[in-house]
């Protein structure tokens, strides 16, 4: 959590974080900056709360987030800007150097960030080569760098939160079965009050409304596929297509909360009746999901509950990534992921490495799911959980799990 | 525009762009993938198409560029992924270098994207520590790299997309503001049919409303901003406030269409009626545009644009960036800024630095403003042009200008 961030940079033996300036959305700042809407610069030096550096026109919006701002102007960015005029990376020096002298920053610092990669590394470059008497800019692991642990686990703050988008996407999806199921059917397909086919997009429609009343983005793209597109884990699905009766449909939804927080969530669903090898497979995937809320616990490696959820579907014959790699056929994906400002963030829950020991204060997925795009199905059953402090899994979706949606229009 | 790629690739002597995988929404990869909707890979050596690389659960999406599609395990992931499984870098060296050797690319290399900051760096220093063999990696100029360079013109798809988003954001404000229009007032205020106060939340609801309608994202967060707010060009406005009569409301709406093209526009509003020293200023700003307008012509220096504008304010007193560096008052800001992929591209319109020349083909925004924090006003009128091959500007916004709005309710 937060408060880790300390500790885990003194492991590392960081001195300060940086995070550049840049328009994108950035987990990292809105980590950093408690939420603030502002496009500008923080530090945090280890030991010391986090101050951030607006343009002046966002001062006011960051100082929302309870900590020091300073403008751009407090290192004399306009002066130098005039100064350096003809030359950039020079002017891009001089000004890192007031704001690094004036706050104190030397040593080993880490840049984070989402934002133009390029822009950042020649920032870096350039910044190495003209301060290289005060800063070394040292790189992060390719894997589980300090922000990666410190997301880990959540604290009371991030936890509410997350319990109350968890609360509204639930609501979301029963809502979008319900809607479903008051609809009719008419030569195998969902039809409305018209007779014209109820498709995908119009679901999509509805559901994006329902997200839009509870304060919700849709930031990253639900999923909706049906038949064979459900057996693509990322195929979002094609909005033209009429919903049919027995056919096997994932809706994966993600959304987001004002302050960056996501869910996520899935369910698998087949109209009127379901095919018999449908119905089986969805057997598989409910016990592996039992499997391994039971097998989450304090002391356990991640790899261990992926593990057990591939020889568990392995023991039915479906083909999974721990035996067959790269198989798009059978369980194809890993068991889950950690959720916070990020959809997906640690804990991972690699196949053949023990990367995270599950603890309390996770907050992850459990997602098992099987794929048959050859037999024209697909399906997951996905929550989001968090590992509480006397160890056990609270459910934070609430949702039914039916397979079978019975249309009552 | 996109053609010029190869060309601007030969004057840097780079042999192969490279767009890291990542799940942030990235303007470059939808550039080079003609907008799939993927997370992967895409590689463009010069001379040469595309290529995109995807996750297996993504192949089928990435072929919605029409572009040569490969996926992750067609480079032996799964194999190499338990062959290094206790060292990634190893790993992930080894996979480039498949990558790398299967399609021929070699030589310069400069990698583009939007992501998480630390994790391609990570990977650049790595690849360069492993694969300095075959590649090199080149970091792009701070300013005006190669994609900026070619997003500085449109070509006719994206003239196309970036016309047709623009009448979509401009029927919004319009029905905004008859929105708005329709209401009545009360001490003040203005006032819904129940006689409770109509609250800038309420108009960004309506706003939101009206481009769910009409597919558009309000991907970056509008600007609703009134009295004082409105003075600092970035604050997003006081959802809990309502509207007053005679107070300047500055509404800034730039929202995304579904292939990531952004309109960009900004209208100023008094309600019921204005106050003289804001009816003044109004009057500055659109003579301030009318001039901007008739400036931009090929050959011309954006800087010169800028300027002519600060002389043209200073006459009349207002301070501005031209010679009041750093001011929060007067004109703060630069006249306009490219628009496409990314709400703000080149070119831009520095104060000091001529930077870019107008050319056909270049599309931006024209959006001079006033700011007077202190006297609790602010105003930005901003319409997105097209500089065509005629030479002349084309108007891509379609609203009217008129500060105030006549409560007719």
């Amino acid at each position: 959590m937060k408060a880790d961030l300390d500790r885990l940079m003194e492991a590392d033996r960081i001195d300060a974080i940086l995070i550049l300036p840049g328009e994108h959305p950035d987990p990292y700042r809105a980590y950093l900056s408690n939420g603030a809407h502002f496009s500008g610069m923080a530090i945090k030096q280890c030991g010391a709360a986090p101050v951030l550096i607006a343009n002046l026109m966002e001062v006011e919006e960051a100082a929302h987030s309870g900590l020091t701002v300073y403008s751009f102007e407090d290192f004399d960015y306009g002066r130098l800007s005039r100064e350096y005029k003809d030359d950039p990376h020079a002017f891009q020096a001089a000004w890192y150097r007031h704001v690094f002298e004036k706050l104190g920053v030397q040593g080993r610092i880490t840049v984070y960030g989402v934002g133009d990669i390029n822009a950042a590394y020649s920032t870096i470059l350039n910044l190495s080569q003209h301060l290289g008497d005060m800063v070394e800019f040292v790189p992060a692991q390719v894997r589980n760098n300090l922000f990666d642990r410190a997301y880990e686990t959540k604290d009371a703050d991030e936890l509410a939160r997350l319990r109350d988008v968890g609360q509204r996407t639930s609501a979301v999806m029963r809502a979008a079965r319900e809607w479903i199921a008051g609809h009719r059917a008419a030569d195998g397909v969902v039809v409305q009050a018209d007779g014209t086919p109820l498709t995908i997009g119009d679901v999509k429609h509805y559901v994006r409304m329902q997200l839009f009343e509870r304060n919700l983005e849709d930031a990253e793209g639900m999923i909706f596929a049906q038949g064979r597109d459900a057996a693509l884990p990322h195929s979002k699905g094609d909005d033209a297509e009429p919903l049919r009766l027995g056919q096997s449909i994932v809706f994966d939804l993600f959304p987001r909360e004002p302050g960056g927080y996501f869910h996520d969530m899935t369910r698998t669903w087949s109209i009127g009746h379901a095919a018999p090898e449908v119905q089986a497979a969805y057997d598989h995937v409910m016990e592996a999901y039992r499997h391994s809320i039971l097998a989450c616990k304090p002391g356990v490696s991640t790899r261990e509950v992926q593990v057990l959820v591939c020889e568990y579907f392995e023991e039915f014959g479906h083909p999974t990534v721990l035996n067959t790699p790269g198989t798009s056929s059978g369980y194809v994906h890993s068991l889950a992921h950690g959720v916070g400002l990020n959809v997906h963030e640690a804990p991972y829950f690699p196949t053949f490495s023990d990367t995270h020991t599950l603890r309390p204060g996770n907050l992850f997925t459990i997602e098992p799911g099987l794929y048959y795009p050859d037999r024209g199905f697909g399906m997951r059953v996905e929550d989001t959980v968090y590992l509480n402090e006397a160890g056990e899994v609270e459910i934070l979706t609430d949702c039914p799990y039916d397979l079978v949606i019975e249309l009552k229009g």
